[in-house]
């Protein structure tokens, strides 16, 4: 998984009929420090996160194990929000 | 997934069986404001999508979610349409 | 999928006795225009394809897709030869 | 696999109800030197491994495999920690 | 799948209960002249390969369809031994 950083959102009204749910959170990955090392990466939200919470993301076809993402196209989703990290 | 931009397509007469439906679009991998993070990536239109368009892509075995996309070789499609990023 | 142009082959005589059929080809992904972007990938042919080809790769679960690729240990697969890319 | 130091980890309340079991470690994936050559992937531990540690670490589906993360939301798992690594 | 170099052996006591069988070799992928494109991926072996082998490794859930590898949490496998690259 990654360390994330959630910018924004995504709006979307022609989109596949399965890819409902979640919002569409853009995040870029960091790393523990705040860093940025892949800007602007789209995950669907699983968890209430908003903009300026550090999350915990998913890829591939884990992001489709929460239960409302089992069958929507996606490939990155928010499967924590991080409290802490602490680096020593 | 990731947000890009359609900037052409690709036509090929050989392929394997499995390959049809969609167009193939020619995309780049871009951020919220358009810049280029990774050219030339091909993905399959399940939306309508054409050249200019924003979209967003789903990567890996996602790209099989679309219904019509169950059974095709294929590792990106087009899942929407973003009709706005709004980056804070 | 990505664009990519077929340079040469491989040939292994020691192998998994799932590895067999298609030629393995070396390709180096491409953009639109021929520019080498991640060079010496080996995808499976499944389309006929030989050097200097420009054809379409499927990485990941999806080189698994085309009917002669089900149970071989592969990750890329040519899914098809590419005759024209119209960039605008 | 990619060989990872464990520099960390990762605390969250707020999360997917199946990201459950073992603790979230910060490791960077390194060389066999010790050189880092991806910062701050994010690993469940299945092996007990902790700061300091060289690790195994599996990506993808592959991290789903260890019978306590089977249908975890998770892309990279500790899979075995590190005695020593001979390189000639 | 990639062509890749073995450079050494990583030797694991504290495992994942499934990760048995092959050597776990330290490989380089390199490009069809040994150039190094990416350092340091860790295959299961399934073919025999030993140090200065030049391999054609599989990513992914590619790495689990040798036989002996069908249920390790394996993400790379040596799945053939490269006798010859031919480029043009």
């Amino acid at each position: 998984m990654r360390v994330a950083q959630v910018i924004g959102t995504a709006i979307a009204t022609v989109k596949d009929a399965r890819l409902t749910g979640g919002t569409l959170l853009v995040v870029n990955i960091v790393d523990g420090k705040g860093k940025v090392l892949e800007p602007a990466h789209v995950a669907v939200d699983t968890c209430g996160a908003g903009v300026g919470d550090t999350v915990l993301i998913a890829q591939g076809s884990a992001a489709r194990l929460p239960a409302a993402l089992a069958t929507a196209p996606v490939d990155a989703a928010v499967v924590a929000i991080i409290d802490q990290i602490t680096l020593s």
